[in-house]
């Protein structure tokens, strides 16, 4: 089967971009949380700030993320931002990324997450959970 | 006549908020930045990105700008930017935005900006232009 | 006596500034609140995040801001952000700031916060609280 | 021999902050993009503003990033950035970014980046150059 796709369209403000013109590198990892919000929203149907209660976790903490900048994105353009778990392993899963401006692909990017609660030994310390069937099941296009 | 107004619909992300679980108040001036953009669209017709171009001017140079603050606006709210200019001053206008929670007025702004050239006799100077009565006139709701 | 005065030097950033070369208006309230916290600092001898903890208040909830923008700000340019309090008012004070680069004021602001726990009745409301003498006295320079 | 490296010392700030308490993950490219600036300006003794017109280049375009966090980062914390770049491949080099919380190696980060002019065919298009080895040999410790 294939994975769910969530699917977000968005203007780049000139706010987001640099003295070059073109958005700035660290906004597109802002593009990319808010992709993961998006397509967890699509897929479990629970609004983004009810997530963690839903589901008793603290949340998705981000452990490892990476994007390759292809072609520039500059103020004013339309973008789509598309966004995937094709696997999940155990607590851990990848989110994918893909940004377009029309019909180039000019930011792909990656977000390794894990689902996880607070260590009940260390508040301070997150602990790893295996993500529960039912939500795995939901991460399938239908 | 009453002014024309803007209306831009969108998501609070996790990335705009502080560890007190509201939105960092510096995003409000990005929010009020993407508002005129979006009000000057609407009043002209002109996309962002060819509006200096268009109207041989070097953009909108922000002089004074101020928010209040009225209620927290958190994670997850869809909220509601309103922006309209009341009135042009020959080359100097106030934008000024409402931001909605709901039924809930939270963050009143405003913006000073002026409609610019650069100066011929140095180009790192800016110089005030009178506002086009063709661009004030498009200011006014039909 | 006059107000005490704190001081921060730093560099601006090649992403803080937008597609004109200058800093983006809303890095500038960031900058504000860095200042504030800096001052506090200074003032109190208390690291910012045991500021709440050690005072018994939520933190210094932002009510109002405003800023004027003199001259721009560009990249590389090293500034000097100084920040101060002239009065308490009871709950209420204003954070006056001034950005310079080199001898030029380039950008002055004002943070309108307020000393405040959170409402006993309602935990999601904050309660001003008057200004400890304590508190009040060391803005002072000395 | 060793690669030169370059340290720089900063204070994590609230606006850094995500509702978590700690650093929103986008905030650390920014800081790598400080980080190359600063490592740039001290191997080559230019001013980051002047190294494109000193080197004839566009600037140093990023083509991909990626980081690692392995240890949370909060309000508060004074942190070391270390940048270093190990090797130039032809027109092309990895800066590697270590942020340290005291002891703690916190997040990992790379950035791979061009040495680049703009392209004379197509002014919109930049031009992989290679790095000159008078710049490659001062990014080795002496």
């Amino acid at each position: 089967m294939a994975p769910l796709l969530s699917r977000w369209q968005f203007r780049i403000e000139w706010g987001h971009c640099d003295p070059a013109g073109v958005v700035f590198n660290s906004r597109f990892f802002e593009f990319f949380d808010w992709g993961t919000w998006t397509l967890f929203e699509r897929a479990l149907g629970v609004r983004p700030p009810d997530l963690a209660e839903t589901f008793g976790i603290i949340g998705l903490p981000l452990v490892d993320s990476g994007a390759r900048f292809r072609a520039p994105v500059r103020f004013g353009d339309v973008v789509t931002l598309t966004s995937q778990v094709n696997e999940f392993r155990f607590a851990r899963f990848d989110v994918w990324h893909r940004l377009m401006v029309g019909e180039v692909l000019a930011v792909e990017g990656r977000e390794t997450r894990i689902w996880a609660t607070s260590d009940p030994a260390d508040a301070s310390r997150i602990k790893p959970l295996r993500v529960p069937e039912r939500v795995v099941a939901r991460f399938q296009a239908s």
